[in-house]
Formats: C-alpha cells, sequence, structure tokens
C-alpha cells in the first residue's frame, strides 16, 4: 500500500473575513473559494496566492483515482487542505467530472455532512502523517534530489503540494517517519502531473 | 517528435437536429454539447453515448500540455471531434484550468474565429494521420496487445479515443501509416489517464 496526499491544498469554505466583499455570482452558487470567481475579494487575503484552487484538487483527484495502482486497490488518497482539513478518499469513490458537481460533493463534505466515500477531520499534515505510519516520506518537489520515476517505489508515502504557487513546508520534528525532497524533473509541474506521474510510476 | 491524437472526440457544437429541444440553462450559456447540461435533449441522438463530453477533452489537454514530453516541446497535439473537425493545439497553449473559460475559447474555435494558438480544420481522422505523416500508429484500447509503457517509444504517433465509452474505429485502407492495437492496461482507462501514461511514459 501506498499513501499520497496532497498536501496544503488550496480548498477552503470562504473564510469569514472576506465574506462580506463576495458578491455572489449568477453561475458560482458555491461555498468554496475560487480564485477564478472571488479575485476581487482575495485581494488583501493571506496566503492568496496559494489560496482558492479548488479545480487543482479536482483534475489531482480525477488523475489519481483512475490511476492503475487505485483500480487495484493500493492507494490512500488524502488530501489535506490550506485550513488544516483533512479528506479520506476512498478509492472506489467516481467523483462528478464535472466541476460545479464537484463543488457541490465537497461543499457538503468541508460543511461537515455525511458523505459514506469522503470522510473529513480537523488535523494537521503532521498529524495526519502520524496517523497513517509514513516511514519513508517523498515530499514531491521541483527543487529536491532529482530521481527517475521507477525510484518512487522506495518510498511508502507521497506529498504533493494541491497549491498553485510556492513551497511545500513540513515541521520534520513533528513527524516520525523520515522525509525526503525529491524531484521528477527539473522545472515546475502542476499537482495534477505531478499526481499522475506518481500513480503511473507505482502502476507498473 | 511524437504525434498524440484524441480522436472521435466528445466535442461539438449543439448538433442542428436537437437545438430547438435545447432550453438555455442560467449556468451554461455555451453552444457546445455537454451530456451534463443537455441529457434530455440528447436522448434520441445518434451515438449519444460517445457524444457531448467537453471535459473529457479539458482534462485530457491539462494533461498532456502540462507533461515533461511538452515541456521539452516534442510533441504535436491534435484533437479529432465527433463530427471530423481537427483542432491542432500549440504546444505553448495555456489552456484555461477552469472549464467554463474553456468552453467559451473552444467555442470560438468551433466556430471558426482565429486563435492563435489553436488551429481548427475540417478532417477526417484518417486524412489528419496521412497528413502528418504518421508511420507507426499505436491505436489505444482495453483489448489491444498488452505492452508496458516503455514500450510504446517505438511509435511515432498514438491515437486515444476523446469519449466516454465504445470503440475507436479507423479505416485502414485510408491510412498509408501501420496501424497497431496496443494495450497497457486490461481495464478501461478514461481518456486523460491514457494520455498522462502515454507522456510520461514518452517523458522519461
Amino acid at each position: 500500500m501506498y499513501n499520497i496526499v496532497l498536501a496544503n491544498s488550496a480548498l477552503e469554505l470562504i473564510p469569514n473575513e472576506i465574506k462580506n466583499k463576495i458578491r455572489r455570482a449568477k453561475i458560482y452558487k458555491y461555498d468554496i473559494l475560487d480564485s477564478n470567481y472571488h479575485y476581487k475579494a482575495m485581494k488583501n487575503l493571506k496566503d492568496r496566492e496559494m489560496r482558492g484552487r479548488p479545480d487543482i484538487v479536482h483534475i489531482s483527484l480525477l488523475n489519481i483515482l483512475d490511476s492503475p495502482i487505485n483500480h487495484e486497490k493500493k492507494l490512500n488518497i488524502y488530501v489535506h487542505t490550506y485550513d488544516d482539513k483533512v479528506l479520506t478518499i476512498d478509492p472506489n469513490t467516481r467523483l462528478p467530472r464535472n466541476y460545479f458537481r464537484f463543488l457541490g460533493v465537497i461543499e457538503k463534505v468541508l460543511k461537515g455532512e455525511r458523505n459514506p466515500l469522503i470522510k473529513m477531520e480537523e488535523k494537521t499534515l503532521e498529524d495526519l502523517l502520524n496517523d497513517i505510519n509514513a516511514k519513508n516520506i517523498a515530499l514531491m518537489s521541483k527543487t529536491g534530489q532529482l530521481v527517475k520515476p521507477s525510484h518512487l517505489k522506495n518510498f511508502d508515502t507521497f506529498l504533493i503540494g494541491g497549491f498553485p504557487y510556492g513551497s511545500l513546508v513540513v515541521n520534520e520534528d513533528k513527524i516520525t517517519g523520515e522525509l525526503k525532497d525529491i524531484s521528477i524533473y527539473d522545472k515546475g509541474l502542476m499537482a495534477w502531473t505531478v499526481c499522475g506521474i506518481v500513480c503511473y510510476a507505482l502502476s507498473f
């Protein structure tokens, strides 16, 4: 079994401090922050460049869930969010392909409604890594040690930043496993691409 | 250089024969057929199970465009549609991540408006294959000869069905290249997954 973790993902409910700035668009009726629709309201939001990109989570999960290694039931799939929620995604989840339907499902989960396939808890990334007993952790980053994809099988856990810009930081003092910075390509890649490459490397 | 072709893709303008059945939804203002919004109107449409899934093209292109092999400028990217249009996608295209914005761009292209990065022509799949001088063509299918992804580098052209169900049929009498049915996994995979696996196999 492998663990794949989308970390610090740009997926959250609209934060209280900008709620009053948001005029609900006709076509966007969700309480999930999306920089495509809330660009102006996010102007002064802390870390705004790392937030409000639920599409990254959507496409990454579509890639992960349809990968052969997931069809073989050898993946545990987690989405950790910017505001320290953790979604545990059942490998059998048939995620809506339509983006808005995806938001509809996820909005309910983030608001605490029960979903048989997606469980939500409040948890830090470090606590998650300890709880799932992550031992050899690959933190996927552009600047890490460059390895061939076939090398990835040496790890049991993969951390992939679920946000568009910036670096993923893990407090290593708070985790029991060993963490290495690993790169598969010397240029930046989107989260969904890294998810794909990791999953396919584990599949074959 | 490699050619990657999304073939018979479920991307088209709303066909004339069902135009009168479609009530424009408030949130969906595009003239592109999408089974998520036009389900009822498509009920008696020919081949309806293979049509109206532009999301498949969107996610497949996001995977292809961000793949290392495309960043290295070694891919020619084509989308052939159900109604025999061919979109030639410049490798530098920054495709909108938002689904509706993607539809906005593609709608204009399908209607004949000029786009500097996406060229549209009326053309059959067979003519496309001949025009791009495809010699060793891998038709990716669940039932083809099972090969390891590393074997894919023996081909110069990859055909991937850009639709949800059904088989991709090519008239071999009309093409000059050699075509083989190739499989990388014995279960069905989504088009975007096959695109990912092909591109990553060519990348490393």
